[in-house]
């Protein structure tokens, strides 16, 4: 929580953290400014000190809805620098860096660096700012990260945004199973009012637009992808594909608040009409496993342990599971979860280092989603909830919604 | 053009290019890719050579939609490497990248680095890349950067996206015309059915759902802005606003094709009902200019030119030019324009850095967007097309729409 901050960064030995960049799409500078429309920009943490917002003139608007203190970066005169440096767009940049350090009261020592930018000019500014200020050393993550390691539990404040933008959720996948059986049955396929058939394209389209009327979005990257499609765990589906009944959907979807913001995660396996009993078999498999791990959710257990449990639970119902081979394509492929907050996929990781895997503890929220794929059948299933480990001890399911796997059509 | 990349890459003596990221809002990677579902990743393209993708296996339909020689990631076996380094995972990363390079068939040698990453992992990693591989020269873009270079003029794939997202564009402005008139007049106001006021905020929902409903998105970023906020250039407005008659609103829409892609750029300035004296005494000085700008665009001149010759004019009409004072807030206060494509700003830009600006080149996409802003008036304005210098020499305004200043409404 970002009240640990200043003792994370005290355990690591910094005294700054620097985020670079838009506060769109870009997780960490978020985590401090929240979804303001900056397109450019910087915020300065001092351990045990303020939080300094750098920010074009033109966006000072946007940037006092941050609440930070905040620096007009007008004041560091670009066209006065750029004389000064002959042109030199990296050195200018990087003398700017030292100068905002500066006034953000950081006058030496070791600052972690954070942002979603593009690589090619910051990298070089970067190295050339540890070069034009030795007083700083200039660190990227090696291994721990005080902003990744705060954002693993979330406060009140967080979990409220990850309420609502899952409740956002749950409201569209009310409307896309509304949609989907709007439609009539033609030729054991779903068709729209003149008979054409409805197509995932469709369906994505109906999806963008449920999201949008809700302030949230997906980036296209919703996965709905039936028959073989669904055995892919990451293919997102094919356009063109039409939506035959009896055949396995997979449906995961994981918006956020627009313009990037918190997210919610969320799969059910579907059949329109029927299922076929190899389907309903594969879904069964799936549900026993998730039921089970669910039920054992516990805190202070490792993450990772469900993840060997799944796969020993997959094995015994006889399907291939990861753990014996990295390299499948068929059965169990992938991992249980992962965390969720600002980013789609975060700490906590179901997975060790070594030994050591991290604890379900207070404040996290993660996904439990365990799925078969079986393309050379043409079928997968999978079926994710978002949990949270409340401050309270309790866990909650944020996506709530009914498992059906058969969808009645009309 | 990226056929001019070999030449390029060429000139400023380097030997493979390398984009690191995911291919959604990463425009160096879906340069390469389009836009694909691929979580993470990279491309290496090797001067003179291939350009081959390096994917995670979950997303290989995705990544084999990008169409270009392939690899997957699995091979390097990321469990095995993370034992044998110790679960160090910025040297498991580093050790990959270099099996990376190997395996893109480049021995030794420049390599300019690209893409949208969170710096932290990332620059720690290129750092220990640099130090196990001494054989590589990482680089960043220290002034030259030949993927940026290669960007600046768009081929004809790149122009039949560019024209696709910019009618796109158009609609959705349509929609929004359609949208306001559509509702009646109360005290001055445009109201609902139930008489409650229409609000900023009810406009950007429809604006977000026009979007989403053709594939397109703003990541909540379009301006539009009434009154005092009109004035200030890059506020988005305020969502609790009423749409009152008589009053400035700058209308500016730049989406990208969803997850990214190419972006369309434009804006109108319209006033509800009527306009009173002084907004039409701004739209005419603003538009004006806008004209003779546009009249004036010529092969071969220096973008910034333009810029010039927009703060000559507006300062011959009496308004403060930031020509004359960079710190202004009122008057003519931001730069003509910026080039458009994969990002909603790149190259070329409208400024000179020395003595020396960029000249408009045929395949060049660039703003024209003149504006007045006074705040303290409570009125500003702006006028926006995206023009093409097309390969045949001839200018051509992407973004045909109607200059109205005055909405009617009933």
């Amino acid at each position: 929580m970002k009240k640990e901050l200043n003792k994370i960064m005290d355990t690591q030995n910094l005294d700054a953290i620097m985020v670079l960049g838009a506060a769109m799409n870009n997780p960490p500078m978020a985590y401090f400014t929240g979804l303001v429309h900056m397109t450019g920009g910087a915020v300065i943490k001092k351990k045990d000190g303020e939080t300094t917002l750098f920010y074009n003139p033109m966006e000072r608007e946007e940037a006092a809805k941050a609440g930070l203190k905040s620096i007009d970066m007008n004041q560091y005169n670009f066209i006065e620098m750029m004389k000064q440096f002959d042109y030199d767009l990296v050195r200018v940049s990087a003398e700017r860096y030292k100068r905002m350090l500066k006034d953000a009261g950081v006058e030496k020592g070791k600052i972690a660096i954070y942002g979603m930018n593009e690589l090619s000019n910051v990298f070089s500014t970067l190295n050339l700012l540890q070069e034009i200020a030795p007083e700083y050393e200039i660190s990227g993550s090696a291994g721990k990260s005080p902003l990744i390691e705060g954002r693993v539990t979330k406060d009140d404040i967080e979990i409220k945004e990850m309420r609502k933008i899952s409740r956002v959720n749950m409201e569209v996948v009310a409307s896309v199973q509304d949609f989907l059986t709007s439609h009539k049955v033609k030729d054991n396929r779903l068709v729209k009012k003149d008979d054409a058939p409805l197509t995932i394209g469709d369906v994505k389209q109906h999806i963008q637009i449920a999201l949008a009327g809700r302030g949230a979005a997906d980036d296209h990257t919703t996965i709905f992808a039936i028959g073989r499609d669904a055995g892919v765990p990451h293919s997102t589906g094919t356009a063109s594909d039409i939506l035959e009944l009896g055949k396995s959907i997979v449906f995961d979807i994981f918006p956020h608040q627009g313009g990037g913001g918190y997210h919610s995660d969320f799969t059910r396996t579907w059949s329109l009409g029927y299922a076929t009993d190899e389907v309903l078999k594969l879904y069964e498999d799936v549900k026993s496993v998730f039921d089970t791990i669910v039920a054992e959710l516990e805190e202070g257990k490792e993450y990772a342990y469900y993840q060997d449990r799944t796969c020993a639970l997959f094995a015994a119902q006889g399907h291939p599971t990861i753990d014996k081979d990295q390299t499948i394509s068929e059965g169990y492929v992938h991992s249980l979860g992962h965390g969720l907050g600002l980013n789609v996929h975060e700490r906590p990781w179901c997975r060790r280092l070594g030994d050591v895997g991290e604890k379900l503890a207070r404040g996290m929220v993660f996904t439990v989603e365990p799925g078969l794929y079986y393309p050379s059948k043409g079928m997968g299933c999978r079926i994710e909830n978002s949990y949270l480990l409340g401050h309270d001890g309790k866990f909650e399911n944020l996506t709530e919604y009914a498992y059906d796997l058969v969808i009645p059509v009309k």
